[in-house]
């Protein structure tokens, strides 16, 4: 049997089904469950930030199960760890993966899924005997979540080839450490090459981090693109003085310039609507006393908009703002990109496969852009691309609370075996043949 | 010649300028440029938190000063230093002081001047071998900011029996120390009782820490009454979430909810007019990541009125937009009253006297309200009470740029000796005296 590229609908899909892969959820859960033991934080969530001890331990176990499944396991220099499963023939593999840095107060599933449920595949396809044509590579990217060192989604990045290497090495963390110190720190600056390999195509399967589909009941998210992301860091300095003495007509206050900002933010979102959202998640006042007007305050927006001309304007009407606060405070203002990501369409086809696998299982399907950003957005600019998105309980995200049903956990990784075999070109286990 | 009790303008102040008491400016001056050593920051400010290494090190440099000039010095239970020059009665003492613990980022002048300028008035007494009638004390009172533990004026708070002992010792500051704790370590802990004895009259001097006096080119503000002040320590608790993927009309943002707390305060002010001032000068944010809807921020709200009844507004104002802000984005929000002070008037016959001394020595006066708080307005409820005002260049303070013109520094601390001197009853020196 040959391979069947990425195409429309055809009749393959029955030849996977006939080989009776089946993952086995029980391994699929105890994965999940001894990785969220690294970095566990109170509440059942997980703290593993990107490149810190905690991080090390999560990439040590997860390359331990790899090689215990047979996989070739190459590091690159960025610390983008790739496992890879031979097929019958060489040439780029079918790529699946994910992340598993975590936010400091992160939930167990949020990028840790999607690869234990490649690895799941790998099991699965390995307890049937089955060789794909295709290789088949399970990734995990660096700092995908942002939350230690900008950019987020910084391995996956690198890896193809937007942003480059030196760039990404030389970032600082709000901790002061930058990427490569850590990265060799930790012993995850690899030998392998970036940017690296072009997949043949790839698939991520991640919970949604939202509500939509909890709310809907529905169980499976076919992502038919990824949110456009703006994030500013804004610097505001005034004049620190007496909180007491200073009329409020003399006040140059970096502190309620920032409250401003923060105010109207909200107040852009709500006016542009659709499916725009603005966020103030990081503030902070200097000096940060009761009785001081502050003098400095950093903080940064997020703005996020699926429609490039609607995530300009948004970004358009935010510098507006800055430009009125500085001529009514008198404040000066800087603004630094943290991060800026277009809006990123899959391919149709790739969604029309996975569209199509959840279906022929009976789960529920809906289209739906990805509010958050994902590695796969990057590697949609390489190769054949989409998500599988599983329900997130009320939508808790970012957040020890986050949660996803068991069967939703198995639903998703049961779709995502049939779309990798199906694109790897699943076949019989030698000797077992059909003429 | 007999004590001349406060009162009204009288001649006195005849007999005690034929003394021929004179301040010695460099002397002066070197003591506030030693004492701002201590702590030194960069740009020529101070940083002694209160019961810090920095403050305990001020507090042995001024008590090294106060015993080489003849003062008996003792130290009460919460840590306020009294020195006291004898007079030729027995009984309570005219008293003068201030503060000598700073802000993180304060000036050199703010509390020091009215300490090291009091020290200076003893300094002349002697110098002139002059004896007053009545003891002559010069004190400094702990934790006057309230920069690392609140409330703040906690020393003179505890000295005039306010604020309970053990209440103020269990105070845990911002970096979880105890003032009992820090007080014990710095070895300030002392044996005086509090409360303490009443003074028989009480002046402060102070830098204005504003820009009313430096504007008009006004060289003495007469201080008529303090400001009343409302500290509020505001703790919102929401929902963290994934920036990206939480719709708006879904989110419980505390983070937001700080911000429409910032925007209000600053209306409020507005809206109120006259004198009302309102700052929101420290906040933090939880987690505090760029791509985190805030569960958690925490914000103070400073409240200001030389008028209760409008204080009282402000405050019931700012309690309505907490309801509705509850109600609109569903969060919770609770508060916690970190200081409350209402507006102090001084005593009209100390002001006065202040105000004639000023004259009779050539300076252009003001009367004016203090918006700052002082150890002035605890003491004004046990004894006459009054302070003496000079400009701060710009009206900057709390600020290492908080600046006082020598020749201000010297004009308050005449004004000083002659009130002092008249209200202690000074006298020719023994042997030269008049029949």
């Amino acid at each position: 049997m040959g391979f069947v590229p990425p195409g429309p609908a055809h009749s393959q899909e029955h030849l996977v089904s006939l080989l009776n892969l089946q993952i086995d959820p029980d391994r699929l859960h105890r994965r999940i469950a001894a990785l969220a033991e690294v970095g566990a934080i109170e509440g059942g969530g997980c703290a593993r930030l990107a490149l810190t001890d905690a991080d090390r331990a999560g990439r040590d176990l997860v390359c331990g199960w790899m090689r215990e499944l047979g996989l070739a396991v190459t590091v690159d220099a960025i610390g983008n760890v790739v496992g890879v499963r031979a097929g019958r023939v060489d040439g780029p593999p079918v790529m699946t993966g994910s992340h598993i840095d975590t936010v400091r107060t992160g939930g167990r599933y949020d990028g840790n899924y999607g690869v234990l449920a490649g690895l799941e595949v790998v099991a699965a396809l390995n307890d049937a005997g089955v060789t794909t044509e295709h290789p088949l590579a399970v990734a995990f990217f660096t700092n995908e979540e942002g939350a230690r060192f900008a950019p987020d989604m910084m391995g996956s990045l690198v890896y193809t080839g937007v942003l480059a290497l030196d760039e990404a090495l030389a970032v600082q963390g709000i901790d002061g450490a930058t990427v490569g110190g850590e990265l060799a720190r930790i012993g995850y600056a690899g030998p392998a090459p970036v940017p690296g390999a072009v997949p043949r195509a790839f698939v991520e399967l991640h919970v949604e981090q939202g509500p939509v589909l909890d709310r809907e009941g529905t169980e499976i998210g076919v992502v038919e693109s990824v949110q456009g992301i703006s994030w500013t860091e804004i610097d505001i300095r005034g004049t620190s003085n007496h909180a007491g003495t200073t009329p409020m007509s003399l006040r140059r206050d970096a502190g309620w310039a920032a409250g401003s900002i923060i105010a109207f933010v909200r107040e852009l979102a709500q006016e542009l609507g659709g499916d725009q959202v603005a966020t103030v998640g990081r503030i902070e006042f200097f000096p940060n006393l009761v009785n001081v007007v502050p003098n400095r305050a950093v903080l940064t927006v997020d703005l996020r908009n699926t429609d490039e001309a609607r995530l300009r304007l948004a970004e358009a009407r935010l510098a507006a703002h800055l430009d009125a606060l500085r001529d009514a405070e008198k404040v000066d203002i800087a603004t630094r990109k943290l991060a800026r990501f277009a809006p990123v369409p899959f391919a149709p086809e790739m969604t029309a496969r996975i569209e199509r696998h959840a279906r022929a299982q009976g789960l529920s399907t809906r289209r739906m852009p990805s509010g958050a950003g994902h590695d796969a957005q990057m590697l949609a600019a390489v190769c054949p691309t989409a998500m599988i998105f599983v329900p997130s309980v009320d939508g808790i995200s970012h957040n020890v609370r986050e949660y996803t049903r068991p069967h939703h956990i198995e639903a998703g990784a049961r779709v995502l075996l049939a779309v990798l075999g199906e694109l790897a070109g699943a076949t019989e286990p030698a000797g077992e043949r059909k003429p």
